[in-house]
C-alpha cells in the first residue's frame, strides 16, 4: 500500500485547444498556450491498496459517478502499466473552486491525478512524462503540469505532445479576473465538443494560422506585451468560438452577459484601461490585465448586468507533490 | 422636366452577402438569397429639372447629409449617362419603417431610386438592368427589385451580377418576425464593413461553401421546407458573423439580447415550434416561421429581455412604379 498527494492549478488558455488529431490519445489539432491560475487548485490523494476490489473516486466529498470513475481509471491503468502493479486505488480529490464554474477543473484535476498516482505507484516521472500522462485524462491538463505560462505542443505521437513552461509564474504580474456568469454545468462539455470541431467548415482555416498565433502569443508573453497578447488572444478566441458555432450541431457557449463583457473590454481599452478577454467552452469571461489594473477591472466587471461575481488569479506554479 | 415615383421593399437575406470582388462596382464575393418584406417600404420620387444647380435629396422629410446626396448622385449619374441627359434631380424619399432599425433601408432605398430615376429619365429598363443599377447603390438593393424570394448572382462583371426571383411572394406564407433590440445607427455600416471581410482568416472558407448553401436554400424555398431553410440559414448566418468577428478590426454586431434570441429559437424548435433566425450587420434578430406560428413567435420574442418590440412581414412583391 502506498499513498501520495499532489495539487495543481487550473489554467486559462490564451491560444485555444479545440479539436484533436487523435481523440483516444488526446493529441490536439493545434498547439495552445495558457497561464496557470494561482490560488485555485485541485488537491488529490491516490492510495493503491491490494484490498480494494475496484478503483474508487471521491470528488469534493462525495462518491463520483461511474463515468468519472472510468475516466480516472483510464489514467490509473496507464500508471499501473508503467509501474507494473495491479492494485486498485482510492482517489480523493477536491477543488477549492466551484466545479462547473467555467474554470476548467479537468485541467487541474488530471494534472494532480497524474502526479499523485505516479508518485503513489513509485514512479518518478519527469515533467514531460507527467504532462503527457495528464493529457490522456484531459488535454488541457497537460498545461497544468509545468509552471506559469505554458505551451502545449501539437504533435502526431503521444511521445511528442506535452507542455513546457514558456516563462515561470514570477515572470509577469498578469491577473485573470473571471466574470462568473453561470455556475451551471455545460450542456456540451469539452470532451464531447472536440470531436465536433472537424464538422465546422472553418476549422481548417483556424488551424492554418495557429502556428503564427502561437508565435505571437509566445513573444507577447516573453516581452510582457499585454496589448499584443490581448489582440492575438481575442482573435484566437473568436476563431475557436466561430468553429464551435458553425459545427454540427452548433455550439453557442456565449450567454447574453458574456457578450456584454466582450463589448465592454474593448471599450475600456479605448479609454486607456488595457485588458483582453477570452472564453473557454462556457459563458464565463476571463479578463487579463496588469496586476495594477486588476482591482479596477473587477469593479467594472461586477457592475455589468448578469455578472454574478468575479474571481481573480495571478500566474500559478507547477503541479506539486504535497 | 419629368417625374416618376417608385416603391420597394427591404429584404432579409437567408444566405448572406458579405465581402466584394469589386468594391466600386459592388460585385459580391458570393451569391445571396433573400425574401422581400411586405408592408415595409421605401417610396421615392425623382424629378429631373433643368433649373436645378445640383442634385438634392430629402430623406424622411429632412435635407440629407452630403455623403448621402453623393451616394444618390452616383446612381443619378449612371441614369443620366444611359439616358443622355444632364439635368440635376430632386429626390424625395421616405421609409414607413425607422431607419437604423437593423432593417436594411439601403436595400429598398436604392431599389426604389433605381426604378424612379430610370423612369423619370425616360428609360424602360428590364428587371435585370434595374437590379444591376440598384446594386451600384447598395448590393442588397439588387435583391429588392424582383419579387418574393430572390437570388442575387455573384459574377465577375457588372453585366452578369443581378438578382432574379426564385419564387414569387405568394409561393410561401413565411413570416419574418423581427426582434428589435436597438434602434441606434450601426457603428460600422455595411458599406464600410464589406472591405473588411478579406481581413478575416475565415472568409475564404466561408466562400468555399457558398454555392452549396445557396443550392440548399433555393431547394428549401422551392419545397417550402422550413426545417431545411432554418438549418442552412443559421449556419450561413454564423459563418458571416464568424468572418465579421475575426476581421481586423473585429466587428461584433451581436448585443446581449441578440444572443438571448439565438438561444431561444433552437430551444423553441426542440419543443416543436419550427422557426429559424438570422441577423444582418446589426443586433436585431429576424425569426422566420410559418404564418400560422407567427403570432406565437411574436409573443415569445416580446417576452425576452432586451427585445424592445417586434415587427412582422410576410413575403413582399417586386419594386413598382407608383
Amino acid at each position: 500500500m502506498s499513498t501520495a498527494s499532489a495539487s495543481a492549478h487550473p489554467n486559462i488558455a490564451f491560444i485555444k485547444y479545440w479539436g484533436n488529431r487523435d481523440h483516444e490519445l488526446r493529441l490536439p489539432a493545434n498547439g495552445s498556450i495558457s497561464m496557470n491560475l494561482a490560488g485555485l487548485e485541485t488537491r488529490t490523494t491516490v492510495r493503491f491498496d491490494g484490498a480494494l476490489a475496484a478503483d474508487a473516486l471521491v470528488l469534493n466529498g462525495a462518491p463520483a459517478a461511474a463515468a468519472q470513475v472510468a475516466r480516472v481509471s483510464g489514467i490509473l491503468d496507464l500508471v499501473r502499466g508503467m509501474a507494473g502493479i495491479t492494485e486498485f486505488a482510492e482517489v480523493t480529490s477536491s477543488n477549492n473552486f466551484p466545479s462547473g464554474s467555467g474554470i476548467a477543473s479537468s485541467s487541474s484535476a488530471f494534472a494532480a491525478l497524474a502526479l499523485a498516482a505516479s508518485a503513489a505507484a513509485g514512479l518518478q516521472l519527469d515533467e514531460a512524462a507527467l504532462s503527457r500522462l495528464a493529457r490522456r485524462g484531459s488535454g488541457s491538463a497537460s498545461r497544468s503540469v509545468p509552471a506559469g505560462f505554458v505551451e502545449w505542443r501539437a504533435a502526431d505521437t503521444d511521445e511528442e505532445s506535452y507542455a513546457v513552461s514558456v516563462a515561470g509564474e514570477a515572470h509577469w504580474d498578469l491577473v485573470d479576473t473571471i466574470a462568473i456568469i453561470s455556475e451551471e454545468h455545460k450542456a456540451v462539455g469539452s470532451t464531447a465538443g472536440h470531436p465536433l470541431a472537424d464538422s465546422s467548415p472553418l476549422q481548417a482555416a483556424r488551424l492554418a494560422g495557429a502556428e503564427q498565433r502561437l508565435a505571437q502569443a509566445r513573444t507577447a508573453i516573453l516581452q510582457r506585451d499585454l496589448a499584443a497578447l490581448a489582440a492575438v488572444m481575442e482573435l484566437d478566441n473568436h476563431l475557436m468560438h466561430a468553429v464551435m458555432m458553425t459545427s454540427q450541431p452548433a455550439l453557442l457557449y456565449w450567454q447574453p452577459p458574456s457578450l456584454a463583457v466582450m463589448h465592454a473590454v474593448p471599450a475600456w481599452r479605448a479609454e486607456g484601461l488595457l485588458a483582453g478577454y477570452t472564453l473557454d467552452a462556457g459563458p464565463n469571461v476571463h479578463v487579463l490585465s496588469a496586476a495594477a489594473d486588476a482591482a479596477e477591472v473587477a469593479v467594472r466587471l461586477g457592475k455589468l448586468p448578469g455578472v454574478l461575481r468575479v474571481m481573480q488569479a495571478s500566474a500559478g506554479g507547477a503541479a506539486t507533490l504535497a
